[in-house]
């Protein structure tokens, strides 16, 4: 294992040489007297491959180039503006948010940015550009403005003084009820865990039962509230736990369209209209522990009629998202659903008594993980 | 100060008594031959009272009875059967959601729920009668689905673990860049703490930068990043560990009237249409350390236009909010952003540099707080 120290050192110059790599190139053009250009992948569904091999939706060969004209010259030397900010930001071990970059602009003259639109699409067009070299926008030091997501487990996070340096170990095992709220930034975290998996778990009043029990001594695992639509920092947070310690991930959410084609898919493989981020953020690892439509039918499960929206959504992913094109059991199950006309939510266990869900429900699942859904 | 254990004990033990007490009074009207009947009090704004040395929304005196009926029959046996689960809640030291309660209530037979809607409203209902002998929600053991926000800094906290009873020691130095997330349930919580103050913060973003900067050390202070209005949890372990260990509360929100009439309002004094509840929830000692309007001018900050629900929000908070009315100074402020035109950001301090807010802004404000606005 890598110390905190050695792996944030190793990313970091890695992000420093690819923006200079990217400055030299345009410096050189400058120089020979051609007009400067920069080049990005184009970000549209149109442009995205899905391979369940490497495991998320992946961006296409399509590139766009911009070129320096009158018409660019602002927008070109925002670029520049930003990826200098970025190095800066590196160097002195600091971040920013977008709306951080947005104020920090306003001391860039002529290149300042009008409105947080502006900045936004500069840091799009960034974050595109170098994910191409394998840099994530956090190794770019720019941060989500959201947190990630609540952690409890058999898990050790050892993390770094930004200021001293020094290493801090954070033990899960210690929080009580709470738990550890994931930091923005996620890449220089290392990890240690005899946990057998961990487990992510969609809303939460079920991880707080899940905690407060410490369900996580009985079954060896790390809990992961994603509380909904999990937050890129969760979602990377998830990857290299389960990169670096070699852990599969279950996701345990309700058991509907939106639990299933919008949470689950979002963390397994990333989303379409993200495609040149999906690399760094999708869990390829994952596998759905359940609510199955299924699991409806076997637990005698209390239910609520689906929605139009639901059922529209469920056809829309069976005849667009390639995810369900791809995976057959995923389509069966999508299908059973609509035609089930029901969705039930993780919680509905609870008919059962409040605790089936530790004592029976999930030891029972967690016998067979080869059969979830993929 | 209080062992969490007893702590708890002497809570539940009132918990109890008061169930006990409402139960026995259907009971002694039933074998007097009367019909049974339960008392609320009246839930609406018109029944609120704002008394600034109390420092809350409070209930007024209207009451409304619901005496038992063929029309009743059924709201009047759920109320009853919640009452039940709740003093089994208790005596387990265990908790259910809402929605957990609801599908409990599929083995009541004719009693059960239909929809969540007539769930909710009885647990309404049940919050509002008990809140009168100061019995809270999460005192009866029902807790929100939602977390509460993230905290660090210089505070010990002692939980308790669910099953063994043992007492948990929980440091809030020691998360690194990460945080302590607050469980859904604080009332077991105890403190102990050097710190001088609590700073609750709007933006994930913000907290970051100074929980990565462990801004709490050099002022002596405890992080809570609130994320938008803060939760039931949050508020109510921002109240808590106020009252247990005495220390003033500095609210740092973005300058528009969202920030200030809902996050910042609804953080110190609660919510006009859950007055039943605010005497838990709200946070009397709160002032406002920023961002005022004033700060816009003597900062210089990069600002937006106020929209048109902006203006509308903040007139209304002049013509209807006691708060306001009462609060001359805020009045004053909120007349002056309005004439402005303009919002600020919490994070446009970054125009000044990223941590001029950590170098600058904060000690010069924390120097005089006791010109923060009330």
């Amino acid at each position: 294992m890598k110390s905190p120290q050695a792996e944030k050192a190793a990313k970091d110059k890695n992000t420093v040489k690819a923006i200079v790599e990217v400055a030299s190139s345009i410096e050189k053009r400058i120089e020979a007297h051609a007009k400067p250009e920069v080049t990005f992948p184009i970000r549209s569904l149109g442009n995205v491959h899905y391979d369940p091999k490497k495991g998320w939706f992946e961006i296409g060969k399509g590139k766009s180039i911009r070129t320096l004209t009158v018409n660019t010259a602002k927008t070109f030397a925002q670029t520049l503006k930003m990826m200098a900010l970025s190095k800066e930001l590196v160097e002195t071990s600091d971040f920013a948010t977008k709306r951080d970059a947005y104020y920090q602009s306003k001391n860039w003259g002529e290149a300042k940015f009008d409105d947080q639109s502006e900045s936004d699409t500069v840091m799009d067009d960034i974050e595109a550009m170098f994910s191409v070299s394998g840099v994530s926008r956090e190794q770019l030091r720019y941060i989500p403005d959201e947190h990630g997501g609540a952690v409890a487990g058999e898990l050790i996070i050892y993390d770094q003084d930004l200021e001293t340096g020094k290493t801090e170990k954070i033990d899960c095992t210690k929080f009580g009820s709470g738990a550890y709220t994931i930091p923005s930034l996620v890449e220089h975290l290392t990890f240690e865990t005899k946990a057998r998996f961990i487990l992510c778990i969609e809303t939460g009043g079920m991880f707080q039962r899940l905690q407060s029990h410490k369900f996580w001594q009985k079954s060896h695992c790390i809990l992961v509230s994603m509380a909904g639509v999990p937050t890129r920092a969760t979602r990377r947070f998830v990857r290299r736990l389960s990169d670096q310690c070699d852990l599969p991930v279950y996701a345990f959410v309700d058991c509907d369209p939106y639990g299933i084609s919008n949470i689950y898919r979002t963390l397994k493989v990333g989303s379409g209209n993200a495609a040149h981020i999906n690399r760094f953020f999708c869990v390829p690892r994952a596998t759905f522990l359940g609510v199955t439509p299924q699991d409806i039918e076997d637990y005698k499960l209390p239910t609520h009629p689906l929605k139009d929206v639901d059922v529209k959504r469920a056809k829309d992913a069976l005849k667009n998202d390639p995810f369900f094109k791809i995976h057959k059991p995923w389509a069966a199950a999508m299908e059973k659903l609509i035609r089930m006309g029901v969705r039930a939510e993780q919680q509905a266990l609870a008919r059962w008594g409040l605790n089936y869900v530790i004592d029976t429900y999930l030891p029972a699942k967690l016998k067979n993980t080869k059969v979830f859904l993929p």
